[in-house]
């Protein structure tokens, strides 16, 4: 079977754990902190519980997880015979530096050196190191086993081969895979949640709103669709001419919001350019009508959800 | 029975009538087209079968519900005695000002008259109106009935006794009530949309990001929390300090992405002023640890409901 290396058993390596063993990969777990290591396997019990009480996971399948994650005495023993290796040390450049020229030493070739960073491009620890063709970042969300996407981001010099490669193992991990072009900082996610927190203080600070109100704006509104339907393909059902049309009818309106730099930002041409024919193949004008109505079922059956778990 | 009229009986009408009727309210429907009110009681009863097949009301409400419904033949019929007015009518300030005055003309004083738009305050068509006092914004997100969020936006003239009453009024319809202290353009909602959307068109007009992968960022990633938790709560379990030691953590990185406005909005200061004795209230820093275990517990339920119902 093959293995995976997990370097740093915090929240997020012990999550990265429970999403490896359960596509059957073996996974050996490292932690130069002693402590850590004493009460990893009984913390990866502890997950496996969960998953096993939600029914996300089988009880045969909980057994089989457990038998596959192992404690590596030595970070070589770690990685000695990997074929993927996740790092999930410190947000720290210097540091990040440091445990990748170790690991790019003491590993096979072509073996992906992949870092769980939010905030640091691999561009700022990996130009110097030799492998640098196999450094990139494979940053999940918290917490990495419960929440499925997870984003790619390669830095200048990583090769085509490592991405891809890293690409097929985290849809083998049934991952949902977003893979940047490019590095930008704070990747997608974080930059998409730091553009809605950034009018959240500034409507919350400028005394709009309460902040407990505001939240009901998504928690009992907008999220709703979210947790199931991206903000793209969102506003492509809202209008009957799908997202071109959407655009034309309330573009204008958010400009005049003034919301960051509009100016900038196209709306229109981008869609124009870039999203109309692949929406028109995803989900023609002809079944939009369809499409929304199948968003509303999924919107009771989530409501419903919501009402017997008392969400 | 009180009874509540809807001016306008499109889908957002036809949402606010299954809202009001399932809190027992009688509903009075006005339409000036001939040809909804043709189709509305029959469009009404698909809406109520699609609440009862999903469980969200039962049998005998929803017979209840269907008898609540009554057709108006004109729009003084559908206020007449009425303790509350939805209208629904076009986008159009000019439209909306011709009817607010006739509505005002004709129903009896003290009764809120309140508008679904999403784009218009109240301001812009109230002011020369004589019973000013009584108008403002109650804008649903669509589809209304379906998403209990509602927006409750008073002009500068609106009286306190009617923002009062029509929070009330919600309440009793099972409404999560997003109250705005002042008129903004785009209001919370559509505010929070904008901001995440006009980072999203920059991140896909500059190819960092496909739009299918964008997408999955929100519904395989932070829509999962947003579904259930707001997003300034979300952010108050990301640190175990709750939310000002969050902006002391991260607030720095959010900044260094440059989106929008950053000058303007200082969160950590809009942190110590406005939320940390509200959330020190609500999720004491003491709790944040057990309401995190709680978060992952509600997301593991969201995971199973979506693999069961493959949403």
């Amino acid at each position: 079977m093959k293995k995976m290396a997990i370097i740093g058993c915090g929240l997020i390596g012990q999550g990265w754990a429970a999403v490896f063993a359960r596509a059957g990969f073996d996974v050996a777990l490292y932690d130069k902190s002693a402590k850590v290591m004493d009460c990893v396997l009984h913390s990866m019990e502890t997950r496996i519980c969960d998953l096993l009480e939600f029914e996300l996971i089988t009880q045969p399948e909980a057994t089989r997880m457990l038998e596959r994650i192992k404690i590596a005495r030595t970070l070589e023993e770690a990685v000695d015979g990997a074929v993927y290796i996740q790092e999930n040390g410190p947000e720290d450049a210097v540091i990040k530096k440091e445990i990748t020229t170790l690991l790019d030493a003491i590993s096979e070739k072509n073996v992906p050196i992949c870092s769980s960073t939010s905030g640091i491009s691999a561009s700022r620890y990996c130009e110097e190191i030799k492998g640098r063709y196999r450094c990139l970042v494979v940053h999940p969300i918290n917490p990495p086993h419960l929440i499925p996407a997870v984003e790619i981001v390669p830095s200048p010099w990583t090769s085509k081969d490592i991405v891809s490669k890293v690409n097929d193992i985290m849809l083998e991990c049934r991952r949902e895979t977003i893979l940047l072009n490019e590095e930008i900082d704070g990747f997608v996610v974080n930059r998409l949640q730091g553009a809605l927190l950034e009018e959240a203080f500034k409507l919350v600070g400028s005394g709009i709103v309460s902040a407990a109100d505001l939240d009901k704006a998504i928690c009992d509104g907008l999220g709703l669709r979210w947790s199931f339907m991206g903000p793209m393909q969102t506003i492509h059902l809202n209008a009957p001419g799908g997202i071109a049309q959407y655009v034309e009818r309330y573009g204008d309106m958010y400009r005049n919001f003034d919301i960051g730099h509009y100016q900038n930002v196209n709306w229109a041409s981008i869609v124009q350019e870039k999203l109309k024919d692949d929406f028109e193949k995803t989900i023609p004008i002809a079944n939009v009508a369809e499409a929304q109505a199948n968003r509303d079922r999924k919107l009771m059956a989530l409501l419903r959800h919501k009402k017997q778990v008392r969400l």
